[in-house]
């Protein structure tokens, strides 16, 4: 079970501490960008300037869902093991781009329907696999905070790490995903649903029948984060969101995915709203609705890959932006270095 | 002296390879996004799928332009010289994300206007700064054919390297950037003029009625590159565009920074077609006429950090990505694999 309290503040004079020595740097005031933004939060969040970023994660939550039922997907089930597999095993595109970040992944089984006899799978299943959520409630709520309480202890058995990166692998998790995003952020299943690459106008359909179906049977309370991740949601959802809160409950620099990961971490940001100061976005995700999350959340994504495979792929890729930003703290001269008049220099290119 | 030839043409076969290898990694078709472009596009340009990326570069051309006298800016001319030498001992921007890439930074002196002692620049002074373009040509056509030779020169000198990027320094640049932009695309100078991060009200001002002097004095052809890039470019900007131009020539993928490197590489595009299929845009600069130059290549940065402080910064981003593509066309494992039916993986998560 998780308790959800208040996350730690930042540390602001360490912020203050990260944007006067920036700004300091031999460059025009902000002419490094995003990545001058970077490396204050990650200040704020570490307590001290710079600094290297240190070990990285991605944890990978892998699980199935009931709403397969409804007929939405050519892709069967038992994909999901699969692929868990694949990404335990080094070989998914997540593996791939975090092996070039120096990133660990971890695969955390919490709830795949088949057995899994992988031995890179970390067994913590709470279910295997939920209900069908356009026909009830995918999980009870004690089932929903379980699956937290796994996102929750991954981290804390990353405590050390510099970076954690939230991922997840599950057949039918983009309709869970549009799901609890339009039962939090009021907005329809039309607007929030993708069509994905391939499913037919048929299927597409189906998926937004079963998103209206789980909404309407399930009646889950906007204001209520359990109600609506339990009711509507899927393990994986809710184990990230548990992550994600307890990133921020330790001042662990949390990166965020696509879709998927984005949805629970805005779950983190409703539960907690410090959450918030601990999360950085990575990449924009194809998904249609990524862009609602975004907005919710009111951050934006410094990649646009047109990525949409999940796992955590875009988390690695935002760690190299991370670590560029500390190293511009740490290794660019100043304006003393260069004997310019650093009053002078607000644009050098005009 | 430089003279403009077609560019050999991609190896569509090897395009073809790439894009069957990758369709068949065990991810849905299509769900890495550009990381699969990016892959194909440098299948067809090296003639072979996959492989290291090898060594990188990012060649930086430092110029003064004779427009700092029409009071554009507070920054004194002699900043140019200055920040190329941070450039060169590595402590500015572009020096530290090169680093942190593993690539070189080589710093060209094609025009600065005072001395140079320092010894980590190169010398290839072609005039000690260009005239005003805001009452005459900025240089002859022969000293701006001159500045493209020592851009191709130095891509010769890097010709075994994997990827070569394009930055410079130069105060007032943007503004001469702006008006080869202006003149190639007949766009006015206020839709394509950037306000800085901090020049006055009344410097910005001065800015685009230098650039509406410069056309208007010049009379610049809009279907000359030579024509527009003597009258009212920069010395970096036509060394930017030989370097691109060449880069096509040994088909050497060639790295686009921001504004001013975009626009040199839109002069190389102009000059000779099929430079295009060469070029990859890192990151989209906080300059307002990047988007155009965009739009006029019909190419996307995928990157969105809103940087703007050149030196080729963006280069050792997209570096990073390229090599990504790489890996993910390498190092994933396929349907086969992962014993899963790839057929039905259009989409693995619905």
């Amino acid at each position: 079970m998780m308790e959800i309290t208040a996350v730690p503040q930042t540390d602001k004079s360490a912020e203050k501490s990260a944007r006067k020595q920036i700004d300091g740097l031999s460059k025009p005031i902000g002419s490094l960008g995003r990545l001058e933004e970077y490396a204050v939060k990650l200040a704020g969040i570490r307590g001290r300037v710079g600094g290297s970023l240190g070990k990285k994660a991605v944890l990978v939550f892998a699980a199935d869902n009931g709403v397969h039922a409804a007929g939405i997907t050519p892709v069967p089930k038992s994909v999901t093991a699969a692929q868990a597999a694949a990404i335990a095993n080094g070989l998914a595109g997540v593996s791939v781009l975090a092996r070039q970040a120096g990133a660990e992944v971890l695969v955390y089984n919490v709830g795949i329907e088949g057995d899994v006899a992988d031995a890179g799978i970390i067994g913590k299943v709470i279910i295997r696999g939920t209900n069908d959520i356009s026909k009830g409630p995918a999980m009870t709520r004690k089932e929903c905070k379980d699956a937290m309480r796994v996102g929750a202890d991954a981290v804390l058995a990353h405590e050390q790490y510099g970076a954690i990166g939230m991922g997840e692998m599950g057949i039918c998790n983009t309709t869970t995903t549009a799901a609890v995003a339009c039962a939090l952020l009021g907005i329809s299943p039309e607007e929030m649903t993708g069509r994905g690459a391939g499913i037919t106008e048929e299927q597409f359909q189906k998926k937004i029948d079963a998103i209206k179906s789980a909404l309407k049977v399930n009646k889950p309370d906007q204001d209520n984060v359990i109600d609506v991740l339990s009711k509507v949601g899927g393990l994986d959802i809710a184990a990230m969101a548990g992550a994600f809160y307890m990133c921020a409950q330790r001042r662990i620099p949390a990166v965020v995915d696509g879709f998927i990961s984005a949805c629970a971490a805005l779950c983190a940001v409703r539960l907690s709203p410090g959450v918030q100061n601990y999360l950085f976005l990575s990449h924009k995700s194809d998904e249609q609705g990524f862009a609602h999350i975004e907005n919710a959340l009111q951050m934006q994504a410094p990649l646009d890959l047109h990525m949409r495979l999940g796992e955590g792929s875009g988390c690695p890729l935002m760690f190299y932006l991370l670590e560029a930003a500390l190293r511009i703290t740490d290794e660019m001269g100043t304006f003393a270095d260069s004997k310019v008049d650093g009053e002078k220099l607000v644009d050098l290119r005009t």
